[in-house]
């Protein structure tokens, strides 16, 4: 059956049931914001053939991606998700299970992290494009900003860098690694890939550590008795467009500068070995990892790391020359400046 | 100069002007909500193509009708604009100027109803894509529902109803309407097509008309001694997708029937003069007017009219039976069953 077929009716009626129940069927959803609190909105827009296709993303994934994206600017902001609306443009040739599997893979993603989907639009276009937004909310005191980096600041980065990009490129091309001869058994192989590719199929926004900093955040003001105004101490934005991408602009946005250890980087052995070329260029400029990237005051930086395990790494320091330094203290090669960041351009 | 000539970074500080100080340069855009007050979600997706094209719509009209759909869907559940997020997907080939109208056009309808744009995303596509999202505050006791129409409620419509249709029919052909022989000077003509082609290009959203709803509503609970808790007394939605469709949704979603008046329909001399023919079918199905739908109280209904005057219209009463019955009272015509509303199917 064809998305034709159903008519605007029909397709409201099966999307109904993967949206939270009496948001839908108004001129607009109501939502209760928790007293006392900021609201976050953030919007993410993506287009077939050029944030995902067939040949890489199910439908499921591309709704659990799309998602994922939105929750994830809403935990680099700090803030708790309200819910989303999807504003949805599809080709009246679509298959209707197309449809059902977006938001099933939505909902997944929405339901891991407590959430759901509370209005939206649905209309034809030549191209299928999901519109999200996503609404959160944060306390004024707890605000993740990317412009309150300070000199001095550790920069922690929360789960691996590039595994995305590299699973992409998994996808795109499914020769790429099969020759690798080292891995003596396939099961190894098979198992490296699996990792890459579903680190780009169904990233995790990592809502799950905004109690951790909050509860840091709290400790460091009790030590150094902060003023009851103060800004949160924990800046930073996430590593969407790249990890290199998300250094430049805090440090833009902070009027800082930050110098990076490569040794540091966080790299899983997934990539290294499939990949061991482009490693570090995929770490530092593969985006769409979907993770954090923190400036704190050391003392905090280390508990976090502490705490975190292997889930973050200490990668740098604010400092404040403005430039953005990459050295390496393992092989002691002359230091890159990182001058202009080579995320993933839109146009 | 084109989109692709400037760079994602080129066209962000290209819209930024365009945004409400503040809220761009974060993974989200920080909103305060008015304390005690809900929150109201709706949005809307606008394709090149489907919802406008350059025949008969210039990149500031896109603009200004996109955020007029998004406001209007917040007056009709009686809700005071936060602000919007703008996701736009747009060819790399499409001139800048495009873009800056477009924005121009958001801007100049955001400023007239006191609000701005807040955030958004940016990303190429084959085809012009706009999704607006649009945030709203409305105190709980205030919320205009569709599912609140009572028996005996009388239908008052803001405005008059067809002329956006019949604007949009004048705007793809341009020689119709141009021999009408009846109109004895052509600055009859012209002051009447003009009339019909504003109303379509420049619709406006009836924020206006909230506040008197609210001093109404408030009279009305003195009169009635309204316990606290009880729901607003008036009831509606707009019509976007027609008048016809509009009294639909509210039937179906409150388990009542509507009896229309023919004669009092609310429709311009300039639709009737332009198009005697289908007069009453543009008035009934045209759409995008984005006028107010509403259901009161007959006394607050009466009060309404005369306070507005001929801005607004008693269209037909609220009734036990399910039906939804055209009736002429001048012509004496047979009664016409609307069983099933034409408004605009996306699919």
């Amino acid at each position: 059956m064809l998305i034709r077929d159903l008519g605007e009716r029909g397709l409201l009626k099966l999307i109904q049931p993967y949206c939270l129940p009496k948001t839908i069927g108004d001129d607009g959803a109501i939502v209760h914001p928790p007293l006392g609190c900021e609201l976050v909105v953030t919007t993410d827009v993506l287009v077939d053939g050029v944030h995902f296709s067939d040949r890489t993303t199910s439908p499921f994934d591309v709704g659990w991606r799309s998602v994922a994206a939105n929750l994830s600017d809403l935990a680099a902001m700090g803030a708790t998700p309200l819910g989303i609306t999807v504003g949805l443009s599809l080709p009246p040739d679509l298959p209707v299970v197309w449809l059902e599997q977006l938001y099933a893979g939505m909902q997944a993603c929405l339901q891991r992290y407590d959430t759901g989907i509370i209005g939206g639009d649905l209309t034809r276009s030549s191209i299928i494009t999901v519109a999200i937004t996503a609404l959160g909310a944060v306390t004024a005191d707890r605000i993740i900003a990317r412009s309150t980096a300070r000199v001095g600041d550790l920069i922690v980065v929360t789960g691996d860098h590039g595994d995305s990009h590299a699973g992409l490129q998994l996808l795109l091309d499914p020769e790429l690694g099969r020759d690798i001869s080292k891995f003596t058994n396939t099961a190894d192989l098979e198992q490296h890939r699996q990792i890459l590719i579903t680190a780009h199929q169904r990233p995790q926004p990592r809502l799950d550590i905004l109690p951790l900093l909050d509860a840091l955040a709290e400790r460091l003001r009790q030590r150094v008795r902060a003023s009851a105004g103060e800004s949160f101490p924990i800046s930073g934005m996430d590593s969407s467009d790249g990890l290199a991408d998300a250094i430049e602009q805090i440090c833009r946005s902070s009027g800082v500068g930050a110098i990076l250890n490569r040794s540091m980087l966080p790299i899983s052995p997934s990539l290294s070995q499939m990949f061991p070329a482009t490693t570090v260029e995929s770490a530092l400029y593969g985006g769409e990892d979907f993770e954090l990237v923190l400036c704190l005051p050391a003392s905090i930086a280390l508990e976090l790391v502490d705490l975190m395990g292997k889930g973050a790494a200490i990668v740098g320091k604010i400092t404040r020359s403005p430039d953005i330094i990459l050295v390496d203290d393992i092989t002691g090669s002359p230091p890159i400046y990182l001058a202009k960041a080579a995320g993933f351009q839109h146009f």
